[in-house]
C-alpha cells in the first residue's frame, strides 16, 4: 500500500506491505486524514521517529469482527495495561505506550492502519467524514474541561487563532464563560466572530485580568503573552508542545501564584457528541485537500504560515 | 533607631528616624527577626529596593489602641483595598501593594516598624518568641494546602532540606500523606527523621511516581529533579523564587500533563494555630542569633551553604 514515510526528517511516499492486525487489533481502511502541527514538528525533529506519519483520521474497519464495515475514529495512545500509569487509571500516560504515527507505531498517512479495538470509537451516522476527521484534535480541546473547572463568570482568553485555537475556543464557549480569542490574523478571527465569539488583536487585551488563559500557539511569543494576560492566582493552560526549551521567569509565576496546566490528548466521546449535536463547526477550518499520492506537497502546504487544516484523501 | 539598610546591593547599619504610623497603622517594637532566603536574594539584586530589609518578625505593639502592649506577628503585604485584585478577594496580590522590607515599605531589621492594624495577628501566650518568629514562613508552607488538595493516599515529595523545605515537610505531614523529603545534607535530613519523617538523598527516589512534588530549593537543579519525580498528571508546587530565568522543556510538561503551581505567602492563622498546638517544631531550625548591631555579619552567616535560620535580636 501507499504510505507517507518519515525518516531522519525526510518525507517520502513509499509502497509498503499492508499492516497485519495483532490479536485484539483491527485493520482500518483510512478514508480521510488530517495534518496536525505536531506532524509538521516531527519533520523538524521534534521527536525521533521512523515510519508512517499521521494520527488524525476517520476510516472503516476492514478486518472481520463486530465492527466490520463500521466507520470509526481512533485514540492515538496504545497502552500496555500493566504499568503503574495504566494501573492507576492513566492509560494515555502509559509508560510503554506506542502512539499512532508518533512513537513506535505506524500512523494514518497510508491506505490502512491497525489499532486495538479498544482504541476505536464508532462515528455517529450524521457526522460526515469531513467532521469526524477532527475528532482527535477536538478531543484535545475538550481535555481542558477535564482539567480546569470553568464557570460562566470566568474571563477566559484563548491565545492563538490557528487550528488548535479555533477548536479550543469553540469548546470553551460551550461553558458559557466570558471568552475572548486573541490572534494575529483577521481572516481567522473572522471565522470565530461569525460564530458569535469575541475576538481581538494581541495588543488590545488588558494585562492580568483573565481567570484562565489557554496558550494555543506553541511559540515563545504566545506563551509570554498568555502569561501577561492571566491574573494573579489564575490558570494558564499549555495546549501546545514547544520545540526546544523556553527561558521562563519562574519567579513571576511564584509571586503571582499562577497555576500552569500542561494539556494533551482528550476524551473522544465528548468530541464525537459535540460534533453530532452540531455544538462546534469544524468544516470551515478545512483549507485544502490532497490525495495521498501528493502527501509531501500537502505537508508543505500545511507548513505555510496561516494555513488551517489540510486533509489527505485516500484512494477508494 | 538602628536599622539594617539595603541600597544598591550594599548592606549598612544606619541610624534612622523611628517610623511614624499612618492612620490605621500600629507602631511595633521588634523583639526578634528572622533572615529569609529572599532577604539574601535581595542583596544579590533580585528586586530593586532601597530601605530597611527584613520581613519575618515578632514584636510588641508600642502605639496606643486596643493592641497596645500585645505581642504580634504581621502579614507582609499591605493592600490598597480598591484595585481589581483587592475587590476580587486577593489582597495579597494587590496591584498597588507595598511589601514589608521588600517593596515600598521599610522592613523589620530595625528596632521598630509600622504596619496596618489589619495586618497584625496576636501571638498566643504559649507560643514563645523563638517560635512566633517563624509564623511568616510557616504560613507560606500552609499556602500549599490552600492551593492543592492533598489526600492521605497521595505520594508527596519535598525537594529541599533547607529552611523552607523543613517547614513545608512538617506542614505536609499533617495531612497524613505518604511524604518523603529529598535533600543533600544528612544533618538536615536527620532533623526531619527525628520527627518520624521519611527522608532520602536525591538519587534514591524513583522517577515519575510522586502525585505532588514541592520544590523548595530555589535552584535550577532542584526544579529539574522535582520535574523528574512528579508523575504524569501530577502537581509540581514551586515554593521558591528563582533569580533569573530557567530554561524549561515545556513540551515535557505538556506531554505529561503536569500542573505547576506557583505558591507564595500564606495564611497566618493556620500557622499560629499549628505552633500553639505543637503540630510543628521550629526551634531546632535556629542556627544562630546576632544582635541587630551585628546584622551585616548575621546575613553573611545566613548566606553560607547549609545554614538554617539565623535570627536577629533587638536591643531591649
Amino acid at each position: 500500500m501507499q504510505a507517507l514515510w518519515l525518516e531522519e526528517r525526510q518525507l517520502t511516499l513509499r509502497e509498503i506491505p499492508a499492516p497485519a492486525p495483532a490479536p485484539g487489533e483491527a485493520l482500518v481502511r483510512v478514508r480521510l486524514a488530517g495534518i496536525c502541527s505536531t506532524d509538521l514538528e516531527m519533520t523538524r525533529g521534534y521527536y525521533p521517529f521512523a515510519g508512517v506519519l499521521g494520527h488524525e483520521f476517520v476510516g472503516v474497519v476492514a478486518s472481520p469482527g463486530p465492527l466490520h464495515g463500521r466507520r470509526v475514529v481512533g485514540e492515538i495512545n496504545v497502552a500496555c495495561g500493566e504499568c503503574v500509569q495504566c494501573r492507576q487509571g492513566r492509560p494515555r500516560h502509559c509508560e510503554r505506550r506506542t502512539v499512532l504515527g508518533l512513537a513506535g507505531r505506524h500512523g494514518v498517512f497510508a491506505e490502512q492502519l491497525t489499532l486495538p479495538l479498544d482504541n476505536l470509537h464508532l462515528v455517529p451516522d450524521d457526522v460526515p467524514d469531513d467532521e469526524a476527521v477532527f475528532t482527535e484534535p477536538l478531543a484535545a480541546a475538550f481535555e481542558i474541561l477535564e482539567q480546569v473547572p470553568i464557570q460562566p463568570a470566568d474571563a477566559v482568553v484563548v491565545v492563538g487563532d490557528g487550528k488548535l485555537g479555533q477548536l479550543c475556543a469553540q469548546v470553551l464557549a460551550l461553558t458559557g464563560c466570558q471568552l475572548t480569542v486573541v490572534g494575529r490574523q483577521p481572516a481567522k478571527l473572522q471565522l470565530l466572530a461569525d460564530r458569535g465569539l469575541a475576538t481581538c488583536l494581541a495588543d488590545a487585551v488588558p494585562d492580568r485580568r483573565a481567570d484562565v488563559v489557554v496558550e494555543a500557539t506553541g511559540g515563545p511569543g504566545g506563551f509570554e503573552l498568555a502569561r501577561r494576560l492571566v491574573r494573579p492566582r489564575g490558570t494558564l493552560v499549555l495546549k501546545s508542545t514547544y520545540v526546544g526549551r523556553l527561558a521562563l521567569d519562574m519567579s513571576r509565576l511564584v509571586v503571582d501564584e499562577i497555576t500552569l496546566v500542561g494539556s494533551r490528548c482528550g476524551p473522544f466521546p465528548a468530541a464525537l457528541q459535540a460534533l453530532a449535536r452540531r455544538q462546534v463547526e469544524v468544516r470551515r477550518l478545512i483549507q485544502a485537500r490532497y490525495p495521498l499520492s501528493r502527501a509531501v506537497e500537502a505537508l508543505a502546504h500545511a507548513q505555510q504560515p496561516g494555513v488551517l487544516k489540510v486533509l489527505l484523501t485516500m484512494p477508494a
